[in-house]
């Protein structure tokens, strides 16, 4: 069976996935036992036929997409928040809360090959979040508790560490740029954001948008915009304002804001359809059964529905002409046609959340 | 058996292809039977199961990666030029110089859908080139004999087509950006190229560039260099000089030319690493032998390299950490990490040329 048009839909409530065909748009199977899949997320090997589930528990689960079943399952900690896979596939890290830390596994075997604990400057272990892969065989990660950015390079095998100290407080998650040369984590504990361009370490870290998060309430984590989700359409970035009905609009030249889109709710995810002509927005609850689209070039929203409660997630057709949307409260994925905008079908799926294509294999820093 | 990291080599002297494995780099197999492959070209289904094969005597071969065998081949015209695969995978398009026009196939069965004779305003048939598909179902192409640019839309199933005139003398090949916004015809007839916005067919082509090409002789069209090849790094696309050891950096917020770049001999390809970092460049003979790396901050040559005679084509893994380039009159392939530019490993291969790897089922304008 080929695998380039494969998909895996985690069921957060059951602990299950769902392995789903692009073309045929159907479920192909459904996998169970991978434990608590709330705010699970997934890496794909880069041969596209294993999924690595990251889940909540710290399981770390590698489906075989082909023999639809568990190939290798470890639980690595007590509390993990996600992972990422190396630039040559030969290897997957897991970001950690409890204990705080990255483990390193081999992505064959699943065999732990470095264990970095996050021990601060200040001498305390850290939770660590807005882990990523980027070019050069490295992995990027943020300490919560310590302020710190560090970059792991795996080029020779062996982990060489370079830490970036007093980021900003509290980096809560990150994100990398399409092309893996900028990483950038929000601030949980002050304004603005911590900027580091991976291609001159030597620069260090710097502050962009002194005002992202201003004047607002601090709020629980959970409910801060998902950073993973920045859509770059040419040279700008669109950006989940914080506690606001706001897409916000940044020069990623300049690092300055220069526009802000209002919008129906508070954004969470914020995506571009891959030909960056559009930007697609869900909300946080109250305001989670709707769907917006943002044109690029007016910077207006030209559409807007109600696919039904609870919109969690959305992941385009590598090519952009779909994109699936789960719908939590109501057990379905729904899928749209991106030019004209109609439901083509929906999927059941209990309480789906995140949606993964395996196209997701082939891009630096997914 | 996954397909995500596998590959198609084209062996233009025997009619053969090779089926790689990008993670093992080897071969796992090798077809015969195609038919003449010089100047050949490949797009992938969106399973990344089948490579459609554009052979130069008007073969269109559809190859089964899995079952490793010829699944289905027509003789579609006398001599083509190359192909696209529409944007939800279900259509195959051929360009074809005798008879001229475009042929669109279904891309399961390759059975005709669509027949599309490039009559043009001047009442004549033409040769079609720089066919390519782009996003909302659209198919671009070129007509050589009579200066037109016509957009294929199949988004209701009938083909709606748009032409351009007068777009200038003798178009000879086309590219599009990667977001599938900007095509740029490259002209044989005279300097400058002709661009078209697709996100706003009614501004109609423009003319960009009116240097390129200056000055110098009218080559033959099969020393011309490739446009696909182009490649962008940020705001900037670095594009082959015609007829000169030059690459040239060009603005693509202003479609100016900004700067250019001496190097070794004539560009054919000029080809970005997938993190846009770098570009690889190879020449036209007799300066054929020579890869060079441009650095795109510094714009300086950073590496040079003879990985031997008549250096055809090139192809970086989807995450950009090594690149494979054919080695035509040594009957080999070449692979060379893109960091420390050291050779790993060379495979033999008969007469090779180019060069295809499966995660371009996921790419618009692949």
């Amino acid at each position: 069976m080929p695998t380039g048009d494969l998909g895996v839909i985690i069921e957060r409530a059951t602990g299950t996935v769902q392995i789903v065909n692009t073309t045929t748009e159907t479920t192909l199977a459904k996998i169970d036992q991978l434990g608590d899949l709330s705010h699970a997320s997934i890496v794909y090997s880069r041969d596209e036929r294993y999924a690595y589930v990251f889940g909540r528990d710290g399981g770390l689960t590698k489906v075989d997409l082909l023999k639809q079943e568990i190939s290798n399952r470890v639980i690595q900690s007590g509390n993990s928040i996600g992972g990422a896979i190396s630039q040559d596939g030969r290897y997957v890290a897991v970001s950690n809360y409890k204990p705080g830390g990255v483990k390193i596994f081999n992505s064959e075997t699943l065999e732990l090959v470095v264990d970095l604990p996050a021990l601060g400057r200040d001498g305390q272990t850290s939770k660590t979040v807005g882990l990523v892969d980027a070019p050069g065989q490295k992995f990027v990660f943020s300490l919560f508790d310590s302020a710190e950015i560090w970059v792991v390079d795996l080029a020779s095998g062996q982990p060489k560490v370079t830490k970036f100290y007093d980021v900003g407080s509290k980096p809560y998650d990150a994100l990398i740029s399409p092309n893996g040369r900028y990483y950038i984590a929000g601030l949980y504990g002050e304004d603005g954001m911590a900027l580091l361009d991976l291609w001159y370490l030597d620069k260090g870290v710097k502050r962009i948008l002194p005002d992202y998060g201003k004047g607002e309430q601090r709020l629980p984590v959970y409910k801060m915009p998902h950073l993973e989700g920045w859509a770059v359409a040419g040279n700008r970035a669109f950006v989940p304002a914080v506690g606001r009905h706001e897409v916000l609009v940044v020069d990623m030249n300049t690092w300055k804001q220069v526009g802000s889109i209002p919008v129906y709710g508070q954004p969470i995810f914020v995506m571009a359809r891959p030909d960056g002509r559009h930007v697609w927005v869900n909300f946080a609850f109250p305001k989670n059964n709707t769907l917006q689209v943002i044109d690029t070039e007016t910077l207006q929203v030209i559409h807007e529905k109600q696919p039904g409660k609870a919109v969690l997630h959305m992941e385009f057709n590598p090519r952009g002409e779909k994109v699936w949307a789960s719908v939590r409260d109501e057990n379905k994925v729904c899928i749209y046609d991106t030019s004209t905008f109609e439901q083509q079908k929906c999927l059941p799926a209990d309480s789906p959340s995140g949606i993964f294509f395996t196209n997701r294999a082939h891009v630096i820093g997914l």
